[in-house]
């Protein structure tokens, strides 16, 4: 098994250590840093083969085995690279972030320290309106002339906040109560050590479009800028079969499977039977997963069986 | 094992129901309610008796096992019970509470709905010292005058932070970017399912002197008033075994076997030896593991062999 | 919510009370039993509701609810939900079984108790071949005429053991020592306590025709006779977007894309740049890939654009 | 904290590369050897250090702050070091092992491959007599001679059911139904992650003298010759503040405040309300906790208050 996992090794190494403590910024002023890490994708095969109880035979192997475990779920493995970052983040960040259970975590502590004096500042063009089909999401940036008084008034806000903090803090305030008030914007540190399997879960979740975009703005970095040096042949099996991959629930199979017959009006028919083509006033209601599956029809462009 | 875990329940049973829904209230506005629950003090024994595979044979011996299992660190079977709690708790606290990972959380979403208008006002007479010797603790309180002072200001900065963030509601601004400057002091809401082991766990730490007054206000209200009349039996076990119990170090016997030795002498040797006594100027320096073990020696009586 | 939740709830007691502690049978001696539950299909559209801050509206709401939260991923109201088994099943399934590590579990001790004196015996006409594509699967099963000879031979085995056992433990054998040489057929049993999330995870990987015909069998009772009665809208809606789903890779899309645009040419093309048509003596040689595809195709009636 | 942190990273490895891959042997056949890890001393300090915000000074610190955190259980630190083992230990012992649930794990397929041909054979001076005192332990040993009659039975039997697992293959039985009746005694091997604060846990549990003696052979090879090269200063200080602690409960301390203020009278009292001193026939009646507190005092060198 030497040789090859030498090499694949090597790689790792010459591509990993070159970013080994760079701070990636991310946001006005957080940033991700990979402190340590262990393992990589030579990791993943030598588990896997102590499975199997077989040796590593040839280079193209060792890619097409990663695949195969990744595809086929197969996940042990995976959890077999750990990796531990600093990273900078807002609290509002860090609040959806550590609902990620499988992970270690030593947070900066405001009971023991002043709070960081930085909050996370949203610029002018950055005010993002809330999107109308989707109560959780935002959709498009409001004109500047706005985004400037809502930026101005954020600085009046955060600024009025850490005087109040230097006020108690002044007045012999303990720090575990003068923190009670500062903005969720203001930023906190943390190490965050995971294993691959995990963090590639994290990232399925948190670099998927219904992400909200400061978490996705940390998701992307650890992605495409980290994993993808450290794990590449893991990293790009994941972006083939699962970022990248679609499914189709049963519903949509037994509609495809008439529409690749050719019975468009079954496939209609089938779809009015799972409640998908209602109609109010003569007009399709909203129905998300009509939608959904016309959004994945479009993809392959096929035409949807109605209309 | 009929009869007897149908008494344990029975008990159970009368004194639960009458609280299950009931809102604890904690803080000025924060509450703590059962959901739901599974099995209590009779569903330790019965998993115990699967591993030992024997049946019950009298009242007071699941007592005793019970009492038992926790001395004794056999874990698992209070693994067996589980606990939904409802909850309201200002963010700076939940995000102490949070970092129990072995927990069910479901909390509310301030990306989906508008954050919950409330925030945790600390009153005039509650406003706390940084402590000396504890960076990260409080000790004793702000008379009222500056008391009073301090809440007004933390009042103008709640108003002030609402006024923000109404302000962008009103303009279209993304309800998950609206509220990026909420304070730390906002209420949430929040569905946390857990079961008694890691239940008692979070207790031995949040009710821990040690823990910021805040959770242990949480936390006290879920011991005291919720796990004693859930599983009365293994409550009243973790007091006598965790809560109220007393660990000495491998260095602190050492040196009480020489006291009860009637060895004075060698008991203040051996401190001398771990770096206990180091003086400073002719006086004893601060060290955490002598002044622990200075108080152990006081709860118990017994004098100091030093001074 | 009352009124909704109520009759979700009414419906699941209906069915579950029915089975509660009944013994589902499994193999030839082993079982499946509900001791006890928390919660059900009531439980996860409540658990959503915090999150979303609203109440209910209407009776196929629920359904809706439950069905979007499993489709898209959202699985913590599924953790809502909690489930106490308790099983008899051969350690050999067992030690696959005990890898699902987000469970609790108390098994049945032979270091404190005698060794339950029972094997999982195999039946003439149960004997699988070797499966040759499947390096670790089985298919077919052998005629009687060497199953019967497989069973005697294995019956032979299995007295024999249980006579050293028995001897060890005559001469004064320590129970934990005795049992060292007990086959892996014998069967063991244990409270397995786990939240629907993970159960159905578990059911996911278990029930798949992957799994091991022996531990698929009690993924398929707990499936079908227990998890359907406890959570049926759960269970439907796991059976219509995870298990009758299917998912198609990244490249998998992109051939697709250029059958449906009626590009075959182009389609087998980008199939040869991924190695899938890699020909050894003028014979397609075997892909994994490819084949797994081809299956697809065919569930779907597409035709194949290559041969 | 570059100086002092190098000089302990350097201390680490300078031990600890030395063993890295080195087989230590435990029992007949079994072993432990560490494939890689990630930290150690100086990542536990490196991490405290992001929770408090501050700079290392000086290297007794160090030692101070990670004896600190372990007396105190601020355990996260501990978390922040991962290793990865490779071991080979018998199934029976496994199935104990794999309890611990926060591990990552890969174990060798006997699905997949033909299980190893070793099974662990307990030698004629090793078989041990069944506890009387304690129904899950064992103590003293066989004399030789009864030893060699258990040794040859054992070796018959193992013999046998090998014989049976290569009758099955070679008529073609599917590899994962061979195995069925292989008894625990074969050995396994896995890939074993875990980091340190976990490990630490099982550690306390295995090392005790109330765990198996199979296991604990493990956890000693695991304690003291990898961890302690590993992290020395957080294994001296697991030693001081756990291994070697002693614990004394509630009603311990009340009744030695009584003995510590001379009244032996009291003393004696309270344990006959705690229902210690029961008689039966004029004998005190075995209780474990008089029992387990009796041994406490003699550790001590002190007398107990009865008798």
């Amino acid at each position: 098994m030497e040789n090859q996992s030498e090499s694949l090794e090597k790689i790792k190494i010459d591509s990993l250590e070159e970013i080994l403590g760079k701070k990636f910024p991310v946001l006005d002023n957080g940033f991700v840093r990979v402190i340590d890490y262990m393992g990589g994708d030579e990791s993943i095969v030598q588990a896997a083969r102590v499975s199997y109880g077989k040796g590593t035979k040839k280079v193209n192997e060792d890619r097409g085995l990663i695949r195969y475990l990744l595809r086929n779920f197969h996940t042990t493995p995976f959890e077999m690279c750990e990796i531990k970052l600093h990273i900078r983040v807002p609290m509002d960040t860090w609040r959806q972030w550590i609902r990620h259970r499988t992970a270690n975590v030593n947070e900066y502590s405001t009971r023991y320290s002043l709070a960081i004096d930085s909050t996370q500042k949203t610029d002018s063009n950055e005010w993002r309106f809330q999107a109308v089909d989707n109560k959780q999401g935002s959709e498009g940036f409001f004109d500047n002339t706005i985004g400037i008084k809502l930026s101005e008034r954020e600085e009046e806000l955060q600024q009025f906040a850490r005087e109040i903090y230097q006020e108690r803090l002044q007045l012999g305030v303990a720090r575990e109560q003068a923190r009670k008030d500062l903005p969720l914007s203001t930023y906190t540190e943390a190490y965050w050590k995971i294993d691959l399997h995990n963090l590639l879960n994290f990232l399925a979740l948190r670099m998927d479009s219904h992400a909200q975009l400061e978490i996705r703005s940390y998701a992307n970095v650890i992605g495409n800028e980290i994993v993808s040096k450290w794990c590449p042949i893991a990293w790009e099996a994941f972006k083939d079969y699962r970022m990248n991959a679609m499914s189709f629930t049963a519903l949509e199979l037994q509609i495809m499977k008439q529409i690749f017959a050719g019975s468009q009006h079954e496939a209609k028919k089938l779809a009015e039977e799972f409640g998908w083509l209602n109609k109010i006033e003569g007009k399709l209601s909203k129905n998300r997963e009509r939608i959904e599956f016309e959004g994945k029809l479009e993809t392959l462009g096929l035409k949807k069986p109605w209309e």
